[in-house]
Parts: structure tokens; sequence; C-alpha cells
């Protein structure tokens, strides 16, 4: 059982691959064609396993750029990445590991990527934005694109004494999935998700937000970087995956909605149908809205410092 | 926020763990010596997540070198490491991710490992034989060593016709994870955990094993490789990762025992004690043992073929 006298077959690689899905399931995933939207703490970690599983084709969407901080989350990146662009390190990746894998960038924020949207079976995100989840959520609706949205949040309250000093209080994690099948399965905005205010502060320009800072209209704190640790991601990221496989694959259907929350353990699953008077996914009804105003399905160019990173 | 003019410090890389964990937090998963044993399609995902999180120190161990059908789930393992032996290939990536992590080997089977075993706070395993987890366990409760066993198994039923030809059904999609902290929670044997008859027939020689086979004793299905998937793998050892945190910083009490399916994602905890009349637990009880004899914790050589990949 030494490698060296393997062949290199792709029914070698993935057997075991092949002895759980079947040479039909991993055919599917070869054929299947995602877009990752978010390369950072959650996309990344994603990416990868999509890749190692045997996902055909990769459009990755990401405007940012490695930091220092990422480090600790962005599976991919190296300290020498530092500066470069998420999608062309994570890229780059995931052609070492599968020399067969189609792997495509744009290093734009998603609401420019319409293109690029198009070409895709499945959109999966990992996103911190609200804004842009929200506009993400409503392309999907519109185009019939099944979308796979990710999210992970840490809460703290003050501190608390260690054996080894002062930490914050970790009163949550949590991470979630929601599955967003266009006419099948509830939107983003039929469960009313996403804080508003957040969503109008993300909007902002850079001068705007100066001003109600100074204003005291809003806060440093709403501003500064999430807490995030790399297990909580990789819990979510998997479960993602693993959702998406089960949609791609058809071995097994996926919760609408799924919970997880790192402290208690606590899992749940949710059904859901589409809100009958939800103004997106009907958009026949009295609430009715003008998707370009109420959701920005404009490209979205204000913001000069996009935040994708978990 | 381009990275560019980044300061490399290592307060730049952790400041959103330690918006989590607190400076206290990461300085103590820095102080940390952690063995891997199995760096198989668990163990290796566990090794990159420990890196990142800032763990500053791990023994890796298994004997095993990189096969082609590994690619899909080994993290850090590319298709030019095939030959390569598997504890190389994680900590070369290791060292990639952080220049400051510790990483020393030991490829030989973990029965031949006590010394480095010694030298560690914490052991954490990811293996698919029942017998080197017996071994495992009985050394730690004996050395009072914190001891995190990780596992995943997929069972399959028949075939199906779906979309794209016939598969496999898949039945369910364990992965479990046992927290055995010596004197406080039970134990794998206190649990009755592991079934015999596979231990059994993984300690046989080949010539052994060869000769039930022509008997009739086994069969060829208990020695084909078991079915495995990537995702299943990410949430367990993501979720082991995250066990092994709240241990080593407090910051939460982890489960005792916690099970996940991933067909349902069904997911439990328990809490457990050490069962009263465990011979491991309670070497003065009646049913004391010799453990040489029963959990042979002697050094293993005869098994040429170990298989320590999930």
């Amino acid at each position: 059982m030494t490698g060296a006298g393997s062949t290199h077959t792709p029914d070698a690689r993935f057997d075991r691959t092949i002895r759980a899905l079947g040479q039909s399931g991993v055919n599917r995933l070869a054929t299947t064609h995602l877009a990752v939207v978010g390369c950072g703490g959650l996309g990344s970690i994603m990416a990868e396993e999509f890749t190692r599983y045997g996902i055909g084709q990769l459009t990755l969407i990401d405007p940012d750029v490695v930091e220092e901080s990422n480090l600790p989350r962005l599976f991919g990146a190296f300290p020498a990445d530092v500066g470069r662009p998420k999608v062309e390190v994570v890229r780059d990746h995931l052609a070492r590991i599968d020399e067969n894998v189609r792997a495509t960038t744009v290093q734009d924020r998603v609401e420019n990527a319409t293109p690029a949207l198009r070409e895709v079976d499945l959109i999966v995100a990992g996103l911190d934005r609200v804004s842009t989840r929200q506009w993400l959520n409503a392309y999907a609706v519109q185009h019939r694109t099944p979308y796979v949205d990710a999210g992970v949040i840490i809460t703290t309250s003050g501190t608390e004494e260690t054996e080894t000093g002062t930490a914050p209080h970790i009163e949550t994690m949590d991470g979630y999935i929601q599955v967003v099948l266009p006419g099948h399965s509830a939107c983003f905005a039929c469960l009313n998700r996403g804080d508003p205010e957040r969503a109008r502060i993300e909007r902002l320009t850079e001068e705007e937000r100066e001003e109600e800072l100074a204003r005291g209209y809003i806060d440093e704190t709403q501003l500064s970087p999430e807490p995030a640790v790399v297990p909580l991601n990789g819990v979510v990221a998997s479960k993602t995956v693993q959702l998406v496989a089960k949609l791609v694959t058809g071995y097994a259907e996926p919760p609408d909605y799924l919970h997880f929350e790192g402290v208690s353990n606590d899992l749940t699953t949710l059904s859901t149908t589409p809100r009958p008077d939800c103004p997106l996914c009907n958009p026949g009804t009295d609430q009715d809205l003008d998707l370009e105003a109420d959701f920005d399905l404009t490209p979205a160019e204000n913001d000069p410092d996009p935040e994708t990173d978990q």
C-alpha cells in the first residue's frame, strides 16, 4: 500500500468517494459549476473541500486582498500571500489540489459579477455583509438560481478571569446555513433576515460614515472587526459543503435552514416555504417592490473598504 | 485595508482570535503541545486548524504514506506528495501556514511512540483502527493524559437509481467525538466502545488474515476500504478542534461525548462519568485486568498494512 506504484487514474483517486456516492454521484459533482462568493474564512474552506470532493468548476468572487489577520482562517493562504487578491490565492491553491479543476476568478464585489453568476448552477456564499447577502438573495430569486448562504457570528460580553489572565466572555458562537431554492424554500426576505441598520451602515460612503461617526449616529464598535475563530468556520463551511453535495447528487434532502451554536452544541434544522406575501418570491403580490431601489441591485461602488472575511 | 502595509506582528495576525479568546486564550493555545495521532482525513484537517488557530507545538504520529485515494480528504497533500509519509507532508504544510509552529513527526504506529506521547499536554486522534483506539485509550487513562478521540463512518445499503445512474444508498454519515479526561469522564472501555471482532481482525498478521479469508471466517467486505467524503470529516475535525480549544482555554466546558449524524443533521451530546467497574479507570476493582494482554499495550508490529486514513 505504498503510493509509489499507484495508478494515477481518476477512479483510484476517488475510490472512497465512489464507495459513498457511486460513480454517478462523483460524475455529478464533476459536472457542477459553483460560484463561491466570498473567499474569506468560510469561502476558502468551502472552496478547498469542494475541490477535494471533485466539484468540476468554481467561480471565485471576492474584491479583497489577503490581510495578515486573515491567515488564522484563510485556507490556501500563507504569510507570503499577504497583499495578494484572495481569489487568486485560493485559485492557485485549488490548482495545486487538483490539476483538473477549472477555477476562474472575479476580483470584484458580487454586485458587479452578474455575467459570471449567469454561468453557474448554484451560488454558495460566505460573507459578512448583510447588504451583499440581500443583493445576492434577490439576484438568486430573480434568476431562479439555487443559493446557499452561510454565516458565522461570535458574541461576547464583558471580560472574565481565566487561568492565564482576562478574556472576553464568549456568549454564543453561531453558525447558520440557509438553502434558498427559489419557488420551493423561503428566501432571505421571506424570513426578514438581516439587520436593516447594519445594512444601511454598510451602504454608506466612507465620507457619510465619517460624518455619522462624528455626529454619534453610529459608534466605532459597529465598525470594528468581529471576533472569529477557525473551528467555528470549519464546522459551518463543512456542513455547507455537505448540504450542497446533497442538492447536487440527490443522496438526501438538505434542510432549508440550519443553525448551529458552538457553545451549547445545539443544532436546529427547519423546513421553510416562500412567504405568500414576500415581494421577492411573489412579485405579483400587493407588496411588490422596486428591486433596484429596495435591494440595491445596481452595482455598488460606494464602499472603498468591503469586508468579506469571516 | 490592503495588506501591503500591514505590520507583521503576532498581534496583527491573531487580532480576530484575540477578540474571541482574549490575549490570555491565544497565549494558552500558543503554549499547548498536542499529539495528533493519525494524519489522514481527520487528523490532517485538525492539524491545519490547530496551526491556524495558534497551537504552539504539535507532534504528528502516523505510519502511512500518502495514497492517491487520500487526496480527496488529506489537507496539505497534493498529487506530487503521493508516496511520501503523511506526517512529513502535513508537517511541511504546517510550516508553510505558520513559520513559528513547532511540529515534530513520528512515522510509526502510536503503539511505538510512547516517548513522544509523554511530552504532550493532550492527545487528539483521528483513526479508523478500533484496536489502535483501544490502545491509545488505555495509554491515556494509565498516564492521566487527556485524550480526544474522533471518528467517522458512512454506512450504505444496496444501490438506488439517481438521475445520472445508480449509486449506493447512503443510510448514515456518523461522526463522533469522545473526550476522555481520566478520572473525570468515561473512557473508551467504560462505554464498551469498539467492535471486538473488528479489533481482532485488525490484530491478525497478514498470514493469519489470508488463512481466515480462505477458511471463510472473515470475508473480503470486512477488509475493503470504507466510504469516505471530505465534508463529514470537515465537520467532525472542526468540532474536535472546537472542543479541544474549550479544554485548553477554558472558555466553555466541552461535552464528554458528541455524536453527529450527517443525513438527518442530528447532534447529540452526553455527559459521562467513569464506570465504577471499569478495569482501566478503576484498576482496584474485581474486574482488574492485564493491560498488556487485554489491551495489547506492547508495541504492535504484526500489521504490515496499517490503515489510519478516514
